[in-house]
């Protein structure tokens, strides 16, 4: 692409860095931003790196937080037995956004993952184990993606809790809701036959 | 949404306020600037606040532009006794992409609509006429938008253009190349059939 504009090329192939968006989006963008106020521009950019600096991770739990203690682990309305362990920060937001779980999390930053590197001592397990022995813990619910690394990770955390008297789960593998039957994968469905759910 | 994280909502908010970005995209972007280091952050928003800053109109033809006078109004390697008329300096980065085009152009900003409240004192129609009154230009082509306020723009430009000694052509419409010709709209079909080309 030709920008005949030095200033709106820097700014296209800054835009277009990040991921999912690409030149012909980046250049909109360029021209919204030339339209508008440059207050409007200010404001963005401000609010970008206030988030940059400003954001700290939560001393508990490790998820993004304001404060040193996130406003999950500081809640009175939390269900302080139930502990779910998830990859990152995204996965906490995708949970909350259910508005199915009320208890508390743990982030661990990542997953067991020989191929790029990570070994457990990469990851927040430490805290995750002095957690589950000092607090009220009753169960520790596993909530990592359903690939191999997750599982890995999954299978080295429940070896490593069994000690504790805690009740151990992971969330449900099976159909998508919504999904066609015919069009779910033979492992997932495989799966699903597996872990059925019997009305009782 | 929940984000349980008032940095994070306001980052959301401001990006999603973008057009053609959602609120899931927003907080995949700000997952990814908090996941890279805090320079590219940095690197973003000094770019754009550049963008913003220093970015000038054409003394020439109102193209954006790095300089007063744009480096397509600079060069010797355009045709001078071409002018494209065009709508805003987005189509001239569209017509430049093409490499079909050689000549110079005039940025009208924006297209003559009652009904918006744009009427021709508005647009950079002064200068326009100036340019083809006191330069070499021997042709101008209209390259406005297909739609009522851009037809009605041609032709009230046409009008004044007339009393001088040039070339007025409009760029072609018909039916788009690639597209299946039964999907064509009739009005689009019509016109392609009444601007048919001859084989000589």
């Amino acid at each position: 692409m030709i920008f005949s504009s030095k200033l709106i090329e820097d700014a296209v192939d800054q835009i277009a860095g990040l991921p999912g968006i690409g030149k012909k989006t980046a250049l909109r963008l360029v021209f919204h931003l030339l339209k508008q106020d440059e207050k409007s521009t200010v404001a963005l950019t401000d609010t970008l790196l206030k988030l940059r600096r400003d954001i700290v991770y939560c001393n508990q739990c490790h998820h993004i937080s304001d404060t040193p203690t996130c406003n999950i682990c500081n809640s009175n309305k939390r269900d302080r037995t139930l502990l779910c362990v998830v990859e990152d920060s995204q996965d906490v937001l995708a949970i909350e956004n259910t508005a199915q779980y009320q208890g508390l999390y743990h982030v661990l930053g990542g997953v067991i993952s020989p191929m790029e590197g990570v070994s457990p001592i990469d990851l927040h397990i430490t805290s995750l184990l002095e957690r589950v022995a000092k607090s009220e813990i009753k169960e520790v619910i596993f909530a990592l993606s359903p690939t191999m690394e997750g599982d890995t990770t999954t299978f080295y955390l429940t070896k490593k809790l069994r000690e504790h008297q805690i009740k151990i789960s992971t969330i449900a593998r099976g159909v998508p809701i919504g999904s066609e039957l015919e069009y779910t994968d033979e492992i997932t469905l495989g799966r699903s036959i597996i872990g059925r759910t019997t009305y009782e």
